[in-house]
């Protein structure tokens, strides 16, 4: 993938997903300061987790504009409060990108690391979903993620196609790009045929 | 201990914390990916606690069976689940054979990172609770664990036996069964008369 | 510091830390073991994760005296427990004391580690931040610091006051004192003049 581009669509990506942990936590009454950092968890928890998995250094250490770019939404959630529920479809948008983006780079980087394919499918999950699951536990929230939509699932099905793409011996931009519109159409998908996994509806009462 | 019987009681284990975690999600109303996520945290999260502290690559990570017989856990709950409710005991049973094994496996591979015995002891009862924690944290319940029977002492005194039993110089094999043997005693012992800890009623209102 | 003096520090912030997290598991009737867990979990949670980050083995793994702490400060708990009401004042300042020497400790570490300011700042922030986080997700609340006073403020602040001090070639000793100082400045004038962050108020309903 070109590099610059890369870059422009990670922005994106963690802009998404900070604005959409501010506003949650903007709803709960949180302070700015507790907003920043759901937004900022929203952001980097997925990455995190996985660097901390893989033993490395987590990546917003080594580069400071993920803080940078929080702040950046931060601002813009405070400035434009009122008009932000008709940007609806917009964040769905860049939700998705930056989603799609978050499980190239785990399984990306999962691969480079030496694991095998079903560890790198299992990371570039981690990576797209973790940062929401923690945002639902700061926000004492059951994770939405566990009961909407097939969110979870279009990265699974993302890192199956980066797999497949490489095991046919695709260059790695044309596999990474397959890997990350896959991940894009799923979700489309799912949300305008209202795609669902169905409960396991288990009649009993261990607890 | 040998290689064949540990492999297959920690294969019970996973399967029986798996099941748990499955169990508890579906009651939730969590989809099928949802409950298969709760139960893969709720049988490898204290493992992969251990290791990141013990900067151990996750055990998970390096054999694919742990996702695999999730897998198999989420399969029975949705084939079975009618029939699931007269089985507490033979779950009761496998939970806590797998308890024993996580406790063992832990303060195990502890003592091998070169660790001293304390750490060792934590570590044993990390291994053994900490995924069941998560797993209440993620249905967004107060942990069970720490209300209900002596479940987290439990792997206190498999260590502590552990510990002992390395200092009188017992042979590797027999420490280790005793320390899985007297988590099963005492759990079974807790469960059957009623053994719980008192709480601390302590009468303030701090926040 | 004074190597002394600074220990000393450290034991009180450690025990006001574990106190605040045993009296908020009492109050919800947890087992004593469970108040042990959540208090330990209090204390020393911030390091912890600081030190996961920095791929640095955790602090109290290699110094047992966090977890002897903790122990001290149930006992002290169970025995007191009707007088504690009318010590607020003296646990605050002891927190505010812990709160302070966490904070200079998460920075010099992080400096120590090779990482630039702006990731010191982070890290003396989640030191000290932290371990409260987790105490009130494990108590399953909605962390308080993200509505209440200025708390993790007075850790940015530490930090800065580090940076610049550092910059302006201070003796690290004197260094270390300011940053301290200041994380207790801003927390007692904000507790003292109301201070605290204004909510985004965000109309919307995005979940």
């Amino acid at each position: 993938m070109n590099s610059t581009f890369a870059t422009i669509l990670e922005i994106v990506g963690t802009l998404a997903f900070a604005i959409s942990g501010i506003r949650l936590a903007s709803a709960k009454r949180f302070d700015w300061f507790g907003a920043y950092a759901v937004g900022l968890v929203t952001a980097i928890g997925g990455g995190t987790t996985r660097d901390l998995l893989l033993n490395a250094t987590p990546f917003w250490m080594i580069n400071g504009s993920y803080l940078a770019v929080t702040a950046i939404a931060l601002v813009f959630v405070a400035v434009f409060r009122r008009y932000l529920v008709h940007l609806e479809n917009t964040f769905f948008i860049f939700d998705t990108i930056g989603l799609a983006l978050f499980v190239v780079v785990g399984v990306q980087k999962t691969i480079m690391f030496g694991f095998p394919y079903w560890v790198a499918i299992v990371m570039g999950t981690i990576t797209g979903s973790v940062g929401s699951i923690i945002r639902d536990i700061l926000i004492n929230e059951e994770p939405l993620l566990f009961r909407k939509d097939i969110y979870a699932l279009a990265c699974v099905a993302g890192g199956l196609v980066f797999w497949l793409s490489e095991a046919l011996g695709m260059d790695n931009i044309i596999t990474q790009s397959l890997c990350g519109c896959s991940v894009i159409i799923v979700r489309l998908l799912a949300v305008k045929y209202h795609w669902s996994l169905p409960s396991l509806k288990v009649d009993d009462n261990e607890r």
